[in-house]
């Protein structure tokens, strides 16, 4: 299988999950499951629920069990994007090809539903019944993981010191924590040893922040009809990127390189690691 | 021992753990840690944490078991505040005395700060090891709870034609239901029966209710200096209250009839209810 065919099945699977899990929208207050659903359902690739389904298989783990965990996995990933895309921090107006929650819905509802998205990820994580997964989930997402990254990303705008240090912070931190986050969420869930979770980690680790730099690498390479937000905007917002701080051919190596450690890493696994493998292959091939 | 005498104990015990738990203002990136101290060490009352406590040791639960649960709770509260008081919610400028979180941080690291918070917490509630109270937690801060409310809350400001049951829905998702969620999740903490559980959620939900009632006739009938925040902001805003819909009379007879329904709710649990009764009138009585 390839991995834009497994990509697919799984991401079938959790939006059939998740609608079936989230609230109709005649559901008082109306606003709130609207705006819910119009976030969660914008078309997203699933990228990282698919990591965390395959991370399990590869230690044999039920798959029925881990899809309530990486639709968890999903629902931060949208609730990050609502607040980031808010007045206060990156301002803005496209997302997944379609005007941002807070256009639509004003900046308070805006607020609530990433706030309530949040909130229902945990509910959906703990159905696997174990609490190592629930400080698995929070943990990534708190300030030594992506709110940590945040802050650093919206505090170095427009700044012209940025190092290499600085940028490989927000990335590991916005990124690739999450991404580290649901592989060992799988492998959890699956039943993997101390060792094995741990190794897992390191590929996500990898692939995590490889994901972020290949994402700066497209906005100024790829188009906003293929991408679905608008392109550009972080030389336009003067971020903190990989090709701004190292270059963009150089971006371009690190990330390969990061792929290339990634596979090698799985090798030490004692799983079936085909899938995951192709998955860290996507990583670097992928134009979306 | 009084109820004052209890919460002030509850209160050094999770202020103490939370000192322990969170993160030196040192560690980077530092605006974070310091606005998260800043929101969390300003002076709450931690009635909510000494609620899910007192709920625990009334079914002779384990009292160190249930301290990072019941500080779960009160982060949640905190992140709850630093939200609501947001420019685009209720733009308020004072909170316990001090001035708002996003008027010291800006309003991005107040998003981020609560963001943080609330993740933050369901680390500190899952090390009970028990799954189902992270679902009663998730549960009540989500769109059929807390946030449920806060949306209704926000879309009935400057109405005039609010009705009694819309004011009454507010009330009881806004604040009750995380209220009856920290007592039932001190009960689950403690290994209470279905149907202990069952009657300590309905005593939460009149005690719950009964304290919001409460919060808006002291929005009128006391001062900044004892509140520690704006007072007549509810009018100002023209928000949805009791005494707006109900009358202000009318609206102390409620809380009080409630408070004597939540006390006889009591006497049908398998418990030591004394602490809990106690804190029951303290909701009627307190001044702040």
């Amino acid at each position: 299988m390839t991995p834009e065919e497994y990509l697919a099945i799984q991401k079938d699977r959790v939006n059939k999950y998740l609608e079936m899990f989230l609230l109709p929208e005649t559901i008082k207050p109306v606003s709130i499951h609207k705006a819910i659903r119009y976030s969660v359902f914008s078309g997203g690739k699933r990228f990282r629920a698919a990591l965390c389904i395959a991370a399990c298989e590869a230690f044999n783990g039920d798959q029925v069990r881990v899809i309530p965990v990486a639709s968890g996995l999903e629902l931060i990933h949208t609730y990050s994007l609502i607040h980031d895309d808010l007045p206060c921090m990156d301002d803005d107006d496209l997302r997944r090809g379609q005007p941002t929650l807070h256009r639509v819905f004003g900046e308070n509802i805006a607020v609530l539903a990433g706030d309530a998205l949040n909130a229902l990820a945990f509910n959906l994580v703990s159905r696997a019944e174990d609490c190592r997964i629930i400080r698995v989930l929070a943990d990534a997402i708190g300030t030594e993981g992506m709110i940590g990254g945040q802050v650093a990303d919206v505090e170095s705008e427009g700044r012209s010191d940025i190092s290499q240090d600085d940028v490989m912070f927000i990335h590991t931190h916005k990124t690739a924590a999450l991404i580290k986050a649901g592989l060992e969420m799988g492998a959890i869930t699956a039943g993997a040893s101390d060792e094995d979770l741990k190794i897992t980690g390191e590929f996500g680790s990898l692939i995590g922040l490889a994901f972020q730099i290949v994402d700066d690498i497209l906005d100024i390479e790829s188009s906003s009809e293929v991408l679905g937000k608008d392109v550009g905007s972080d030389e336009l917002q003067d971020k903190a990127t990989f090709p701004k701080v190292f270059g963009l051919d150089h971006s371009k190596e690190i990330a390969r390189k990061m792929i290339d450690d990634a596979v090698a890493v799985l090798t030490r696994l004692h799983a079936d690691t085909d899938i995951l493998q192709g998955l860290a292959q996507f990583v670097i091939s992928r134009v979306y």
